[in-house]
């Protein structure tokens, strides 16, 4: 049992049979004609040569073959991750060193131990911290530095910057030096692809093709636009004039090597380090449990982070650089037909092959067509939607997207995540820390006590009943106190409180101390305090301290028995929808 | 109102009475006797020549009666924002230089404008992520490091530090330095004032005197300490072998001054500002709500921020350091009878006496023996019943107070609390992260649903209901995810899946998206997902988005009615407490 958990291969391995090897060798067959492009594309986003992107996209599948839980996740370089690896790299070494290959390495080693560590101490209730917002704010502006950071290799001219404005103020000054060949590649290839996505599908259907097979061929665009604008860049000798091309790729599997220790370096990508772990495992753990959930199965999220720790940690050690599950790539392999973890391994030594044998045939294929993949791949990451639909949902939620759109987009990656996930968790804390007090009266002919402002309900004048809304912890216990001496204060013929606690999850120390001290302030004024409504887990903490021996009320089961007790009148209301004080 | 608001004096000054000015000059003419040898020995605490302890005592005590809200309040230096602005200002001066008395200076009127701020943005709630527990531990802590730190003027040596760890070695290597003359000095004192805080009281209660005046007279030990061991000093010409003493106080009110402004200073000082800040306002405003209530009365917190802050600002201007009110003190000012905050200004008068007519006869106290009143204050201070306590009631918050006295203790004030603040707030969140989840049966004879591990319940093979005890939000919707799919995943048998909402207070975006996916994941298993007893505010919420239109299932008033629909059988239950399964 406990081996099948840290080895999730062996709970399929065993049963492996022939129609599973046949829908996994032919999802294995389609995810790499998309990931011989993408791995090359995601590369060049990264910064980094060609060959890294293939590199990554073969020991790490095969580590998360037999880690991962996901039966469809489909590993490798993905846009996001890549981007952010560039910016944190870009940070200790300059492009095209030996140190930025170095450090990009070192990024996807710590990257995966943090992620196997997490998943050891079953940690990995942390991303939960990252909101679906914040997330979705993240991805969207993400996907826009993305997309303006690679129209420079579509203009053909230089440019830098992880943030919008650096960009974009890169790309002005460059403006000018435009290689118009390389531009019509690069237009062209976009105009392209974005007919594939929209209109080949439709096309294909109507000549009579199957809908999931016509699906699959319009996923292969980018291959064609990559053979069709080598062939013209070779035949045309565009190369010469100007246009930029991928070059020479080393032919043959990558050199295992051990990633360099140094302290320093280490503790300046920890930071990024981290943000990568997260933000990769959520995104990847999120498109497995819902292809998962199609198959009513189900991932093991902390097995997730030990499957995606060993391929990155595998990447690390084959000169690779930080990977994880790809949304569009693993709904292909579901597609597709994939049954087993398999279908990664077989896709594996599918890029290998392409490795060995490919890359002569890589050498005039354009940047710009690579750059117009990155960018037809990353207009589907950006969607603003969700700015509506918090706004329209909560605030709270609104503003931490906002924030976190606003400063990815302005300063970049690493501050716009931080910034979000500190946004929504100080709102949080602010929320919970003025909770939603009710002052309650009963519901004529019910048992029932609801908002005297909001229903028509009967009071007693020397009966308070308040209904608090949230958790009793340190930082509303003052509120409490504060919000139960006001309405006392203001009520000078009261004779008992009522704390309904329906909804009162937990009491802290804090929470105790203030609740003893409203007791004894009520005390001193002649009041007396009664709670109702405690739930078990926490009526049983309550015993355990002095707290109930001084209280000078009782505490009752329903708000209904405290209120008819404390005011038997309650009793003889007769039903009916008037306002009445007795 | 608005006027009355912010001046809280012209709510009392124009019905001044004759009686309450007895009351305030008696109060006044004790708490002025009480703090006198305390403002000198504070300021010796803080590292300060002794006069800036008593033109601390002075001015603001006149702002706060304008703008204070506390009737009993007595404003002025205390022990832990004395060892806070020590360990501050001794980071950007040394101590004794014309620097460190002006970075004093320029921390009183940081803070002084930083509680001001928080007053009229009406910010006084962030005070409260400072828990109860984090509070005792620290200043527990900040007891223990106040007495260490003055046993070095006890034995008559130097030494320094602002943790015990520095102070303890300090001692150490300085102790074969002690003067013995000085150590005679400062332990007798030690016996006299713990006596007189022990035993004097019931001798002149014994002796015939009224409980009210023993009590009072007791308070004033420390003057005759003073006076006593000034007496030796002078008469056996002492501070010739070495007994340290107060020396020439300059006789006269402080002069008026601007505090310089220093950009990097003022960044340096920012982070302990604010802390002094709240822990002062913190300390200063759970006394005054605890005396305001003995009288029914009530403080407005806001409002203190204000007085507190133009209290500091005051004390800045009248070259002083950072103050607030004192819990001793203020509850001798009660118990003597003060009625309004005019007895501040009185007890401000009689320092200014002090100031002027007094100080030439304080030219031969010992050092010593203020330390002594030092460390008898501060011994009330320290109180590791909380840690048992917390042990018992909350781990959480043992942990959050554990933190704080070893950090505080180990490291530093700063660091202490922090460490404390941050350490509550991170289990808080992991708590909420993980909410108690229950699966829910009907017990017989009732329309109660309860725990079926803690109850003999009734439940239905194709119905499962969960009880949630949290609200939904982004830390723990994905743990909701999970826990469902993970019981139904278990459950193969199941065709409904009710969610009883008794306990969310709220639903943010995160939670909706996840309670999208396990409605879309749970109709992929042909499972319906409902909701039952979903509080006014969250369904509203709800009503603004497709997720009702989406939802399989229905959403029901009461848990009863969704069970009893989905599974009629449950109404033909007879009474009776077996578990029953139908």
């Amino acid at each position: 049992m406990r081996l099948t958990r840290y080895f999730p291969i062996l709970s399929w391995a065993p049963q492996y049979t022939h129609s599973a090897f046949g829908g996994d060798l032919l999802a294995a067959i389609i995810v790499t004609i998309m990931l011989i492009p993408q791995s090359l594309a995601y590369a060049l986003l990264a910064g980094l040569p060609a060959e890294v992107g293939l590199y990554a996209s073969i020991l790490p599948l095969v580590l998360y073959a037999i880690f991962g839980t996901s039966r469809a996740l489909a590993v490798g370089p993905v846009a996001v991750v890549s981007l952010m690896t560039a910016a944190a790299v870009s940070q200790v070494a300059p492009q095209g060193s030996a140190q930025y290959l170095e450090a990009a390495v070192v990024l996807a080693l710590m990257s995966g131990l943090l992620l196997v560590a997490l998943g050891l101490f079953r940690l990995g209730f942390i991303a939960n911290f990252l909101s679906h917002p914040v997330i979705s704010g993240f991805i969207t502006a993400s996907g826009i530095i993305i997309a303006a950071s690679q129209l420079r290799h579509i203009l053909g001219i230089s440019g830098g910057g992880y943030n919008l404005l650096d960009i974009v103020r890169s790309l002005w000054a460059d403006l000018p030096a435009t290689n118009w060949r390389t531009l019509v590649i690069g237009a062209s290839t976009l105009v392209f692809l974005f007919w594939v996505r929209r209109g080949l599908k439709p096309l294909l259907e109507r000549a009579g093709m199957p809908a999931a097979a016509a699906a699959a061929v319009a996923k292969t665009g980018p291959v064609f636009a990559v053979v069709i604008s080598t062939a013209a860049v070779w035949l045309l000798d565009l190369n010469a004039a100007g246009v930029a091309i991928v070059g020479s790729i080393p032919t043959g599997l990558p050199e295992p090597a051990v990633p360099r220790f140094d302290l320093d370096q280490w503790l300046t990508l920890a930071g990024a380090a981290a943000l990568i772990s997260v933000i990769g495992f959520v995104e990847s753990v999120s498109v497995a449990q819902t292809l998962a959930a199609k198959k009513r199965e189900r991932i093991d999220p902390d097995q997730e982070l030990i499957g995606l720790g060993a391929a990155n940690i595998a990447s690390a050690f084959s000169a690779g650089y930080p990977v994880t599950g790809g949304f569009a790539r693993s709904v292909v392999n579901f597609d597709a037909g994939a049954r087993t973890p398999a279908a990664g391994a077989y896709t594996a030594v599918g890029i290998a092959g392409a490795t060995l044998f490919l890359t002569p045939l890589l050498y005039f294929l354009p940047t710009a067509t690579l750059a117009a993949t990155i960018i037809v791949a990353v207009t589907s990451l950006i969607d603003f939607a969700i700015l509506k639909r918090t706004f329209a949902y909560a605030r709270a939620d609104f503003a931490a997207v906002a924030i976190t759109i606003l400063v990815t987009l302005g300063v970049g990656v690493d501050m716009g995540v931080t910034a979000g996930v500190l946004t929504s968790l100080i709102l949080f804390l602010y929320k919970t820390s003025r909770p939603h007090v009710a002052v309650v009266g009963l519901v004529p002919g019910t048992h029932h006590f609801r908002n005297i402002n909001r229903h028509e309900v009967i009071t007693s004048p020397a009966v308070l009943s308040l209904r608090i809304d949230e958790s009793l912890y340190f930082a509303n216990s003052r509120f409490l106190e504060d919000r139960v001496l006001k309405e006392v204060a203001d009520n000078k013929g009261l004779r008992h409180v009522i704390l309904m606690c329906s909804a009162v999850n937990e009491i802290d120390s804090s929470a105790l101390e203030s609740l003893e001290a409203i007791n004894a302030r009520l005390k001193d004024m002649g009041v007396k305090f009664h709670l109702s409504e405690v739930k078990g887990p926490v009526t049983d903490r309550l015993h355990r301290t002095h707290f109930l021996d001084a209280l000078t009320g009782q505490v009752f089961l329903s708000q209904y028995d405290a209120a008819t007790a404390l005011d038997p009148a309650l009793l003889s209301i007769p039903p009916g929808g008037e306002d009445v004080v007795v």
